[in-house]
């Protein structure tokens, strides 16, 4: 089997977690690098999170950290979503992997032009080291096949009322990856809030059988004390655990269970109260050329099948 | 009977028209004066179709003209919306109704003063003329009851993706008003979307047995031309015939129909993207007192059978 | 002889003081009313100010209290510059004098509205009344034959780098004013700068035999404590006496002691750094139509004769 | 002599060839690196006038590419103030010197990873690619000893009323430069300007025996028709003949021929009109620790000595 190289960039972080269990159980997956972002937590955290989530499934992977701050805003944690240690106060591992010499926007850049075949770079964070990339190193663009990214909205943010985190964290880098020219997916939240687990199903999960199984659940049921049902919410919001980065993932790997339309999408970079929100222009007022892949629609029980059945993967490689 | 003492400001356009039925349908409402605003059409239009819808049904109230243009901003018209003469292209009378000889901020202000008791203020247009007011003339403040305000959004626009018309349109007045200390209602998108009328009851009404509610049906028709339906809209969306302004009065005599919440609301007024958007604090991370009520939820069925007993009760009037 | 009809509009403050100083010394000056600005000190200190220094120097005037506050920007004033008490730490006279029941901005309409002549608004302070009145009251504007303000700078400003205190305190004002279609002449910093008195010249002022002129140079002189000498500055800032209000008035009644020019001048409303900069179209850039004379340079020796022959004048009427 | 190691990062332009002048002719300068920006004018123009010119010159240096865009706004050139072929429309050579198979960004990395020393940058363009470099590759930070920026202004602009052009071309790059940590020298317009040259010199200048003295004159004059006298410029101002980009290595080879204080500096990145203005705290308002040395004085006569001078020598080189 052929098999598709890609690129991790991720802020651990729960959902980062969940997205590395997902990429890491296909095996038509060829994971060539993971890349830290700060964002969920401080580079110092989700770097040592990334080492410590991968020691444990016993990957044997590049894990290079990446910048320590946004382009230009200061940065802003969300210490609250997913817990002081970003995995919902879950332990997994003292790390035995160790960070790479070399720096996240290094190690892509190199690794993306001493490969023979263009990469797909999963980004499941803030933007900051792929935008430095593509900005200081536009000679990289040839070997990116297509960047997916989980972030935005098209409708509502989760940071503002306006802005989804990821790019209310650092809006400028979404900018400059969306006005790149490369292909690229955007699981923002019109669909990843389509992509959430009930209750039931993680009880169900965590009796399936592995202690990874179990700790993933004790891990994601953290995510149901952080949000609060609100009458502009759908009903029920704050019982659905929702693990958007697996997202970014799923896409490449199921690409059917999705359904996204092309569209003009810009960042707004100014604004006293609603910097960071993605301006997803879904009724063709700009006239623009589209530049993003917009999901906005999943197969829920086949995402679902999709990440229970990765954890089962990974819980029985470490049994 | 106590009549409630209010004031119309409104640009009409197609549904303060039916704000407008709906008003002067119910005898507990004191009509004391309407006013237009430079919004869905120019000055010249709305206050033409003020005149010309008022003539039709047969009120004999004072008209006084607004200003003619936001406070910052270039006037941007909905013309695609309201249909070039701003009535969905249906003519209603040569008006012979005049308008008053006084500017819309003076009449506002002398009949404030001039009253016995506090005044409701429906404003479902751009903010303009009442902005100007507050401003110029805080001393009118004890004589405001409430601001019954059609405009706003909680989550998602129409007119650009996070901003709802009439705020777009002059976001620097709806500031000054949120900022007033007066109390204020907002019906924004979040509730008027929900307070739309299908097809079929719109057949239904057309042919409930007036010549009004005949014309009524057609005007409000142009609408499903106009709305298209996108993945980011609810189902059926292009469907659905929304009277938005309408909930402003109907929040007046039948606020039992409507749920809302008090919440901490400014306005974006800068930002290249997103300046209108009304940010409502429905999380409440800015920690700020609430300075509106933000009604989030209505019953359908009441609202509509209100509605259609306002239009039978006109229809009546003019036969 | 025929006299000018004159509104004055300020913040005093120490030059407002000096400002009305030389208007009630002038014949040829007719002044119908004096208005309060919140700026360089809260509304309730310049209003005191106003009242205590026209019962000093016994002038029989109306004294309309105006606006609490800017548009939009939280007030902030200068009792750095000014004195806590606004008037350089001078105690002038217990008012006897009282403010007037109409508000600044009533006051202001009503007179216009009642003159049978266009009447010349002199504003020395933020531009907040006179933008209330003319976005709200439109009808005024026959009624205003000029407005003479001080204010905004071409280059270089005294509140941030870019911006003048007057304009920083209130841009949206001062953007309203600019675009009413008045004319309009401005007397900012660029005038200002050049306007000023050295401090020999204050000591034979202080001996010019007058109680009032001593007085006066006693509050001036507070100023030489409040500037640095930077770089940035003409040599000798720190110890030029400058009276920036007192400028507004003496173009009226020696214009050909001025120069200045007619352009585009447009002001930054937003910005983290700039907002209230003056951006005066010098080089002929925008290509839009002037809207402004602009005062660029002064006949300093004929301004200080001016500006000492009226505190003689007024000194010799009180003693 | 220890040599003093720099890259020069420039956009030719007329001042950016003058600059190269002044670099080549000094001994103690090691010059390793040119690498060009989008500026005055597009990046395909800069760099074929850089190689134009140091063929001219007959100088073997590596010339390496610079990005083709600012980060965020769309190129402006000044193609009015350089002429369409930006050196003033003198033709110096046809290039023989080729462009580097290395981009700016990573000739600039690779000089300074694999220097002994620090190496000083001086740039004399928009801050493009140094910003991308500094913001992708914090790593290279301690092999940079110092960067040497004309660009900027405290007081006034020339682009815009308030911003100097190669801030405004550019204004986010100058802020992650700014913000870097390094130790920057700006010479802004508060210097260059005074920096000038007048005709009476360039005469002097143009006689002075070389071809190329001759040919320096001529491209210079094309700048006296580009500046407008208007009375908010030092008078005389349209006779000067202003060097601007000179003034960023002459500090570094006479040093004492200019005076600077050490202050905070920002760059307002948004603003309607303002973008671009470097915000020197000369007045310490912000009580931020300095991050910028900011040139204020010259000495004129010694500067003009220096050049004269350098035009001199590289004059006999190519004889
Ligand atoms: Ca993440
Ligand atoms: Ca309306
Ligand atoms: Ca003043
Ligand atoms: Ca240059």
């Amino acid at each position: 089997m052929k098999k598709i190289p890609v690129i991790l960039d991720c802020d651990p972080g729960i959902d980062d977690a969940m997205m590395l269990t997902l990429a890491f159980a296909r095996p038509e997956l060829d994971i060539r690098l993971v890349t830290t972002e700060a964002g969920n937590l401080s580079q110092d955290k989700t770097t040592y999170n990334a080492l410590s989530f991968l020691t444990y499934i016993k990957q044997d992977v590049e894990v290079a950290r990446g910048l320590d701050a946004p382009m230009f805003r200061t940065l802003e944690v969300a210490e609250d979503i997913h817990g002081e240690g970003g995995l919902g106060n879950v332990k997994w591992a003292e790390p035995t992997l160790q960070a790479s010499e070399r720096s996240a926007v290094n190690a892509i850049r190199e690794t993306l032009l001493s490969s023979d075949e263009p990469i797909i770079i999963v980004a499941t964070g803030p933007l900051t080291n792929v935008a430095a990339l593509l900005f200081a190193h536009p000679e990289v663009k040839p070997k990116i096949k297509m960047i997916s990214w989980m972030g935005g909205a098209a409708v509502g943010g989760n940071m503002s009322t306006t802005a989804e985190f990821n790019a209310f964290v650092d809006p400028h880098a979404v900018e400059l990856v969306f006005r790149s020219g490369l292909p690229i997916v955007m699981s923002g939240l019109d669909v990843t809030h389509k992509a959430y687990i009930t209750l039931d199903e993680m009880v169900r999960l965590s009796k399936s059988g592995t202690p990874f199984a179990e700790k993933v659940a004790e891990m994601m049921k953290f995510y149901t004390f952080t949000q609060s049902q609100t009458p502009f919410h759908t009903p029920h919001f704050e019982e659905q655990i929702r693990v958007h980065d697996v997202c970014a993932v799923a896409y490449l790997v199921e690409p059917e269970l999705f359904q996204g339309g092309d569209y003009f999408v810009e960042v707004e970079l100014e604004g006293r109260l609603t910097a960071g929100s993605t301006i997803v222009d879904y009724v063709g007022k700009t006239g623009k050329a589209p530049n993003v892949k917009v999901l906005h629609t999943v197969n829920r029980e086949g995402f679902i099948e999709l990440f229970f059945s990765a954890v089962n993967t990974i819980g029985k490689q470490l049994v």
